[in-house]
């Protein structure tokens, strides 16, 4: 399993290159597999669409019985993605291959470097997908971090079936946070449409917001510098700067 | 500011290795620097040691405005690490340099995919060191995000220094989880002396983790499958696997 990282085939580390160079066959989404054309031009690929990861799992599994698999994910495939799909499903065949994960920068790496350093401190990553969770959980996770000052990544945030979570979210922070809080949107990082909103939880537009975003809102002590999301590394000022 | 992720050179991404090449001169911590030896061979290197960190960002911001500079971070410099010291140090310059972050793979990337896959869900990262956050801000964090079932990835949970930390926050979170949830340790990720352990909070044992582990705590639904650590990704059961 392979993480790509968030677009841009400069974001991929060598071991991921590699990976993919040693493969016999390469399988993934036609999104992410059209992102990196040099590394698969000339190799068997099977491209699949959107929503059909269990049989792409699947079919990556049973051709590596065969052949060496890189099995290829956007971002990074132990970060809400499919290595644990892959590890289940092989836990029901006779003779699983082996499996190696090979890591990638993923949507929370690359969206906190293209605002700045809002994650120098504890973080929360929570998927607005009610799909397979619960909106109560979400909920009561929203109020745990927001009430107990972590930075909060927002992943899925809203598609055209699920518009009605994010304002729902950021309505429960705002009930922890000043209205000034930094809130960053970045949507498709690394990528030619790549779009960084610096904004607050006052000023929050959801529109702002699709498929491909990010968001990250800062904690009590988030701030902006000279354009930046910076979040300090301590309580307290050690450093006296 | 490069990220040159967990330690083995295959993990850095091309950006990364890139704008090291690009670089006049190069500063970073010592044993960073020298799990990179190919890419700065020849270079002008100014290497230092631990503890020095607001000297070293700000002798790179000074020497930024003469030649090109690197400031090398091992894992993300965007995550628990120097990004936002930089910010907020060139905030107080005449003429601050411009400033990119390159992501990198970070402890919490680098060790989930040792593990298996445990972030395929909700998660928290929370550090133990308490020089610069008070200890009941800490504890406050580790009981919001063991209530609301978040995987939970725990860095600096241990030095010499700080013995107690680890203990308390493991007490505090076996509160809330089953004895036999699985908790995984990995020790330098991806090094030679990597050392990955896979145990459950009841058969926990401090003294296996160091200055260089992160410890991940799975949610009430992780489980181990064929000595990986799988966190689902959804509470319901969509797939029927």
């Amino acid at each position: 399993m392979v993480g790509t990282g968030p677009g841009d085939k400069k974001q991929l580390t060598f071991a991921a290159a590699t990976a993919i160079d040693r493969a016999g066959v390469i399988i993934g989404y036609r999104t992410y597999l059209d992102l990196i054309p040099d590394l698969i031009s000339g190799k068997e690929v099977i491209a699949s669409t959107m929503m059909k990861e269990v049989d792409r799992c699947r079919e990556a599994l049973e051709l590596a019985g065969e052949k060496r698999v890189a099995l290829v994910c956007g971002g990074d495939p132990g970060i809400y993605a499919m290595a644990g799909l892959v590890y289940e499903l092989a836990a029901g065949m006779n003779a699983p291959p082996d499996i190696e994960i090979v890591p990638g920068i993923a949507a929370v790496n690359s969206c906190a470097a293209r605002l700045g350093a809002p994650l120098m401190h504890d973080f929360a990553a929570i998927s607005l997908s009610d799909l397979l969770t619960p909106w109560e959980l979400i909920e009561k996770r929203l109020n745990a971090t927001a009430g107990a000052d972590f930075v909060i990544a927002i992943y899925n945030p809203r598609s055209k079936k699920r518009d009605w979570q994010l304002p729902g979210a950021i309505k429960i922070i705002a009930g922890y946070r000043r209205p000034e809080t930094p809130v960053g949107i970045v949507t498709a990082a690394t990528r030619e449409n790549e779009k960084v909103i610096l904004t607050t939880l006052a000023g929050f537009d959801c529109e702002q917001v699709g498929m491909q975003s990010t968001v990250i809102v800062g904690n009590s002590t988030t701030r902006v510098i000279d354009g930046r999301m910076v979040t300090p590394r301590g309580y307290g000022n050690k450093y006296g700067i």
